[in-house]
């Protein structure tokens, strides 16, 4: 373990990445606690530092170990500085995160695209039951959260780096040109077909509209079935399932019916 | 609407609010925004006061007059003292919450039992699903987040209303009890039979145990049969599925297979 000293350029980098477009601009983002490094290394993420307090550096040491990557110890202050939690444990990972280019979609199975969702604890539970399940990619539009806010990394609780990321600034041309390669477009929605009655084709996209306004009217457009989680009609003051749970269910759905393996299925143009 | 000023002393009672203590002694708890206000309205919750700031007397004026309760106008500081979130939108309700007699539970068709979940969001979700999906009671056990809590009221988004809710301080006390008068007990866990796969009795209760720690031993004890969401074997990062979401998954399993109605089940003593 090295007890080096981050430079100060790159303290104000690691600090930096509290926002979205440093974020960008370095393809990297932070994990936080022993958990969440855990979680990076099991699902063979790349880790560029770890950066640990001196109280936190027994708790972080098996971690740390088994990354191979630099360990820094930073002051308590310096850590509170870049934390985005609360009551920080006192380590964090930064982590590179690279997108896929969102022609390689194409040939991938299943994918689920956030259109509009804002809320960072709902898109990382989403993200994480997309692990779960094994979903091969989540894809954002413009307008969504950022897969890589520190909210969404924590909520996913490992999930990120399981799955594929790619983000697109229009979803209606990406809809069009997947169903053109031959997936199936679905959609969450309050209307559609019970989502146990609902017989899933492969490939096929999974859309998820935020809880406000659902997915969005040229979006709409191009879903070729859209599925919803019948409620028990006693209920009268709630309007609605929270987002990543209809996600769940719906995700459920979709990744355990058996579907013909890719290849053999032989899909008439739409 | 009466533009009366609240006294010194209710006002006081009413930022208490935000202590399990004070919630639990006026049996009141506080719920915020025209939506909150309304899904409370909409579920025939019963308001004891509406609170708004000047700027907020526009929006919330059709939610006051349907309620029928008395109106008061409050500064914005004060609304923000009241306040749990962030951005108040300038307008609340106080609202008057009854737990049920845990007596009255054994006559109940499905009740969901929280052992031990700590988190006011994820409890406010299962909250919401349980309403979505018709469960009739929610308990809570020693050690388990408050649901009058503003924080579960928020994510519970009006569920809270539409569920009854109890509270015991053993919970194995209380799956013996209902056990003998004829429940099945079920527990979400991380082995089991998978979900897919499962055939719920009713009358029974559906455990769930902290993301932390699970179902506690002498609660694993009782239980006639646990339940998991199998994920798929290519996942690494991540260890187990946001407990709501995996709630979701459960009760939306428990609720839509077909059972025997209530009277017909001849339960062999367990």
């Amino acid at each position: 373990m090295t007890r080096d000293r981050l430079s100060k350029r790159r303290l104000k980098e690691i600090r930096s990445l509290s926002t979205k477009k440093y974020r960008d601009r370095l393809g990297q983002t932070i994990v936080e606690g022993v958990r969440g490094v855990e979680a990076a290394l099991d699902a063979g993420a790349r880790l560029t530092e770890i950066l640990t307090t001196e109280s936190a550096l027994d708790a972080s040491g098996a971690a740390v170990e088994r990354s191979g990557a630099p360990c820094y110890v930073v002051s308590d202050r310096e850590m509170d500085r870049i934390s985005d939690v609360e009551t920080s444990q006192g380590v964090l990972a930064v982590v590179a995160v690279e997108r896929m280019k969102d022609d390689r979609l194409d040939g991938l199975a299943r994918i689920i695209a956030l259109d509009g969702l804002q809320d960072p604890g709902n898109a990382g539970a989403l993200i994480r039951t997309a692990a779960w399940f094994g979903v091969d990619a989540v894809v954002t539009a413009a307008g969504t959260v950022d897969l890589y806010n520190p909210k969404v990394v924590r909520a996913a609780m490992g999930g990120l780096w399981d799955v594929g990321h790619a983000h697109v600034d229009d979803l209606a041309t990406l809809l069009r040109r997947l169903r053109s390669a031959g997936f199936t477009a679905y959609g969450a929605d309050l209307e559609g077909t019970a989502a146990g009655e609902w017989t899933p084709s492969e490939p096929s996209v999974l859309v998820f509209g935020s809880e406000a306004h659902g997915i969005s009217g040229s979006v709409a457009a191009l879903l070729d079935e859209r599925i919803v989680i019948p409620g028990n009609a006693r209920r009268r003051g709630v309007e609605s399932l929270n987002v990543a749970v209809a996600g769940g269910i719906a995700v459920y759905e979709w990744t355990r019916r058996r579907t013909p393996p890719r290849g053999t299925l032989e899909k008439a143009a739409k």
